[in-house]
């Protein structure tokens, strides 16, 4: 069945994922015409400023010949003065617009704004909920030196490490759905205890029957982790700074780290970075954020030709 | 006469509004080159934001070939620390773009722009002053029900009820000279005494020969409207919570309303809305604003082409 | 040697400003492919809102085919909440786009970003330090009235004013770097002592044997000046608002100033102006500052050539 929004990596099956992938791969190649999608209207819909993503999506609908119009200021939509519902302003940029990159500060408001529209929603990042497309480009990034996990150097499961904080990170929740559809995966989660994952992405990993632990000290998924993701820890999540301290230190990963892990592990991260990942580590050829970051851009060239041309998928 | 900027209804005539009807009509029904306005360039200059309003001009701008600068930012230009006259402004912007669409905090702003420059000017807004193109979309709409308020279903004259503040409305001041070109047209006016029409425009409409009425019950006006235009009332305009509370009441429409009005009445509002008309009321027929809402862009693309491409005209 | 990045006018000499000023004259006459830059994407990332110089490049950008993306909220990368280092920002806007142009409130932020990127990066004002694209398009104007400074009404040196805060106007500092490099100019510098120009630049001039003079009174330039190149003072320089009374009557140019000014001497400002030019002065044919930002456009346009599109310069 055809997606039409893109709300959810639980959308998401191994036959998508495929096609989607295949996609990239040859958009990748500049294997497309140039002005597929001409004619068409992206609107960037962001309740918060988040210019990154945004040119991400932004810089894909332009490489297709696609135009844009876009805001960083969409709460003013629903300020206090004009009052407007996400459901009427959804209904109205259906006027202006061919497609909707929507994020947005609420958990749910892009299905919200999916059960409107009449145009392809997709979702950008809503509150603590997803963030469905950072985990497409982090999974292809992973497939680009693992394909389909089919390693040689492990024996054993292929092994992920999810690090910071589990709780917040809508990219982990987005990329441990996605990660759920494959058995090889073994996922270990590391994060103080106050931040660990949410109870229903737990439950999801045991019914989905994947492989799972959750540790305190990132020292101890060195030796098996084949990925290391690593995000963000806020300093505001924590009520005690000693609490902080006692954590963060553990949570970096600097010179002495590439030490320690696989000769082949590859390091992760959906940026941006504060100090979690030292600048020492750029240069490792482990280190594969700013290919990742790149990946994002066909990622979403990719959707947006499944989405908008379908006869070119 | 060839206008050469959109500043104020006032400047429309029949002719005017016929020419740009039937462009609109072509430009709806996709009638038009995809790159007419190819090489040409628009600029947005939002002295406030006003997302909805600046994406209907860009997407209008974008549909037609033309490409966009935008700003929502604009009062920087005249900000204490760079205190840059709009004169100045629009000298400057005459250098970077071929058409200004203009929204701005001070009424009568637009007139000073279009005074000074030399390339086309759109009022999109000037503080409680008027908003033009808003006002041919509204009688767009309303001839799209009922072609030069020619009818059947009603004896007399054709009665649009415009409801809410309509001192400070400057969509109700737009639309009101507009229909002061039309004699078959009679207007309720449905507000709080204190949010009354401004006197010039009542000067205007007697002048002008029309029957108008002024109450304060929207109750009274159910039974004759063949137009409910509703607008917004701001609960600040009020200096007392209990007059707020008395009147709100009154100006809301919602399921028991759809029983009182017209089997062919239309509903209009401007958009946004907050409260003023309920959500029951959406899925009714004759709630025409979001139609309202997507016949923005088809005549702001025929103004881009009056204004642009004369000889598409 | 082909310039990679556009970061300072020390990065100019003769033979490049005759290049570019030459491509200047080119695409001022409309002589250029239309989609020359068709399928490159400039990424404009302002860490401050400067919506003219934003729009100038953007405008340049479109009117040779390419396509844009937009932020005056850079200042988000490297927020509190987020922390991200300006050469993370540069590496991941890497594979939005294929050059950068940069606003930034840091001197030297431009080098720093310059250093890391792959693309192009053009310096569109750092804090206090530079705007050599200003710079450029100041001389181009200069050029348009005295080619070469090959003037005959002046005997001796080609003489120009520059009027105003010396010491933190960057336009200032950038250009006088590339008149450092025409013996023939003569240079008097007028501004409070407070004000005066950096040191570093003093002995840039020095040493380039440019003849220069440092005065506080306006009156004393108008007899020798070629150019007048006035710019603003801001209030808040000043520690004592006597201090700023004192001098800012002598800063300012009026109707009175035309009298004592040559016949042929032209009034310049890098604009926004408050009141250092009375409106009265801008319909005198000398008066060139709306000229000048429209220059501004071309300039610009030559420079992307140059940078995008090697092969048409």
């Amino acid at each position: 069945m055809k997606l039409k929004h893109v709300t959810s990596s639980r959308q998401f099956d191994k036959k998508f994922i495929d096609q989607i992938f295949a996609l990239t791969d040859r958009v990748k190649k500049g294997k497309f015409a140039k002005n597929t999608l001409g004619g068409k209207i992206l609107a960037s819909l962001f309740y918060e400023p988040s210019t990154r993503t945004r040119f991400s999506f932004e810089s894909a609908m332009l490489r297709l010949g696609g135009k844009v119009i876009s805001t960083e200021n969409a709460s003013e939509f629903s300020s206090a003065a004009k009052g407007e519902t996400l459901q009427d302003t959804i209904r109205v940029v259906n006027s202006y617009a061919d497609i909707i990159v929507l994020r947005h500060h609420t958990t749910g408001s892009s299905n919200i704004a999916a059960n409107i529209s009449k145009i392809p929603v997709i979702n950008a990042g809503d509150g603590n909920g997803e963030h469905p497309t950072q985990a497409l480009l982090d999974l292809y990034t992973i497939f680009s030196k693992f394909p389909a996990f089919d390693w040689s150097a492990s024996g054993g499961k292929f092994t992920i490490a999810m690090v910071g904080d589990l709780l917040n990170g809508r990219t982990i929740h987005s990329l441990s759905y996605l990660l759920s559809l494959y058995p090889k995966v073994k996922i270990i989660f590391v994060s103080p205890k106050a931040l660990a994952i949410p109870s229903v992405l737990k439950d999801h990993l045991v019914k989905s029957r994947i492989d799972f632990r959750q540790i305190e000290d990132l020292d101890l998924a060195f030796k098996d982790a084949d990925v290391i993701y690593q995000t963000r820890i806020q300093k505001e999540r924590f009520t005690s700074p000693k609490d902080y301290k006692k954590y963060f230190g553990k949570f970096i990963i600097n010179a002495s780290s590439l030490k320690k892990i696989k000769p082949k592990c590859i390091i992760m991260h959906p940026l941006p970075r504060v100090n979690e990942i030292s600048p020492q580590v750029d240069s490792d050829p482990r280190a594969l954020y700013f290919e990742q970051a790149a990946n994002g851009v066909y990622i979403r060239m990719a959707l947006l030709l499944y989405l908008l041309a379908p006869s070119q998928v």
